[in-house]
């Protein structure tokens, strides 16, 4: 088992990662001052639930738990669902004492998070996370649901107590969603460690076939980057943009299928995007753009935005995005392999003429 | 102009108490590092808006200010209410250097702080309070909204950039709303300051009358005593709960009278109510019992529950009370005159008989 201790200004919590240890986790609750008197909310989707709720609600048949089962996907983070939960919990007697554990991908920790963060004025929550995706949105403390008119603008920055991440878990997940979940693994190594890229590219068969030995290591690089990022700048004042690398265009992406595409696919066209962008602007060379589609066709990502999309309407939408200050146009541009930097001022005329390009 | 300074672990900001001093609004915007190409969101209610909204859009005339208007009272500090607020800033291009301005009540400032709490995952904001009983709310950063179970249990802890207090706008206050104000400062004295206290009693009718000198020194000091225990206790883990004295049953009388008491009215008879109980357990004498009922009577408020009122339902939705621990009764009971303690160990048969006896 890996240990990755995230430490934040008012809190500090470890990542635990590894392949059948959620037989851990009533040892870590107790660790964590969580009694067995201690009421606990499990919060899963109609997908996990049927797979891995009853091997947790075993794990804690000494505590006082109780479920919710959402159902699966984006449209559960939606302020109704956040009502629904908290009459339940109010239903079910949960008190400031009481805990949240969310038992899910992406999805279930920001939704299961920002009940625990407005619930009482705030309650402690914990994370086991089912995705490879999950391991970007464990860390970082950002919870929060969408809105009809974008994705996460309303939420709240909140810590969990730990995360426990079972690696067998990932065993079901359907193919799309393990390549959508290697993307963020992939961006982690793109905005800040070549050489991790490198195994990256080198291992890409092993990791799309779920070896747990090349995943592990994956999940704990990719989190290690993440958390180093997030330690040193927490409210995302500064230098934590650079994890937003990819996700502007990747959002107008979800927004405009109407999440047909699955958040890294999306996220792919968009670091794609990002690459073409910086080529035009001489940051980045055109062997190194070329090596972004090499890199992200190894792992069987698209790097083309449907051609029916309207380009003035794409521009529209990423300048309603909540990345963007005072109306000014902000991205994160690469400008080498494992390096990115945050631009204030692009000409709009050169994103208009990329995302042209990047259209068929 | 009186200015208390409020520190919490991430944050400090000035309480500023002064009549006619909305003057100072744009300066002080301008020293917290609000630019004048900020855009700023006001948030008053429909008894407020028709005073003072123009005299504050007025002082915001070189920002870039927008407004919006929500049904005056506890109806307000509602999901639908966030949701709709939400929705207005997305499409007046709020973002996360926007600012929210709060223009009103402790239902305003609860409100319009938990979206400025939730929005974008948190963003600046600001209080101009226009009822005395804010001068409770607008110190200790309990934001938040009532849910249809109860009061108050979605929320955050989270701070203003300041709070700019103008008396003059207290003068058009209704009589009840003055008088349930009243009681927190009331509440204020009673919990931790033996002095105040008699200083309040002999000033009854000046404050009743809103002598503007004899207010400002009371709204001073109630903040004061509050922000000394939330200074102590930020996220309310021990002290600060004494805070929540008379609010238990408190809150009980405002849910039975569906809001038809208002919130001082209602403490009012919570914290005879505990006085009642403490001197039953022989905690306070029969002489500082009276005191309370006596001082209560000067600031014109009743003492007595409802008869109508089921005892056993008054029980049972206390013990719904988030200030319950573990499903355990616990209430702050008065020992002298100015000094109280949390108990946690009530027998529910004196607290069933205390009701009884304060039913008329």
């Amino acid at each position: 088992m890996k240990t990755i201790r995230i430490e934040t200004t008012n809190h500090a919590y470890p990542v635990l990662i590894g392949s059948k240890i959620i037989n851990q986790l009533p040892k870590l609750l107790i660790q964590t001052g969580i009694s067995q008197k201690t009421k606990i909310l499990i919060i899963s989707d109609e997908n996990v639930a049927p797979l891995y709720l009853q091997v947790v609600v075993d794990q804690l048949n000494k505590f006082d738990a109780i479920s919710y089962v959402v159902p699966a996907g984006d449209v559960s983070k939606a302020i109704g669902e956040v009502e629904k939960i908290i009459t339940y919990a109010i239903q079910h007697g949960l008190d400031r004492s009481s805990v949240i554990l969310a038992l899910g991908g992406g999805v279930i920790g920001d939704l299961a998070g920002f009940v625990a963060s407005i619930y009482m004025r705030g309650i402690r929550y914990v994370q086991c996370p089912t995705t490879i995706l999950a391991h970007d949105s464990s860390v970082g403390g950002k919870v929060g649901i969408n809105h009809a008119l974008g994705k996460n603008l309303i939420g709240s920055f909140y810590q969990p107590q730990f995360v426990l991440y079972d690696t067998s878990f990932l065993t079901t997940l359907p193919t799309r969603e393990v390549r959508s979940g290697l993307v963020e693994v992939l961006k982690h190594g793109l905005i800040a460690d070549r050489q991790f890229v490198d195994w990256l590219e080198k291992n890409a068969d092993s990791l799309l076939h779920l070896d747990q030995e090349a995943v592990s290591y994956a999940l704990k690089q990719g989190i290690k980057i993440k958390a180093d990022i997030v330690m040193e700048d927490e409210k995302e004042q500064g230098i934590r943009a650079i994890l937003n690398f990819g996700h502007t265009l990747g959002h107008v992406i979800e927004t405009l299928s109407n999440y047909q595409y699955l958040h890294g696919e999306a996220v792919a066209i968009g670091m794609f995007f990002a690459a073409k962008l910086a080529a035009k602007l001489g940051w980045l060379s055109k062997e190194e753009e070329a090596f972004y589609q090499h890199l992200l066709q190894k792992f069987k990502c698209k790097t083309s935005i449907p051609k029916e999309y309207d380009t003035n309407q794409m521009m529209n939408i990423m300048l309603r995005d909540k990345k963007f200050k005072n109306g000014q146009i902000r991205m994160v541009l690469p400008i080498a392999i494992g390096q990115v930097k945050i631009e204030q001022n692009i000409d709009p005329k050169f994103i208009f003429e990329t995302l042209n390009e990047l259209k068929r």
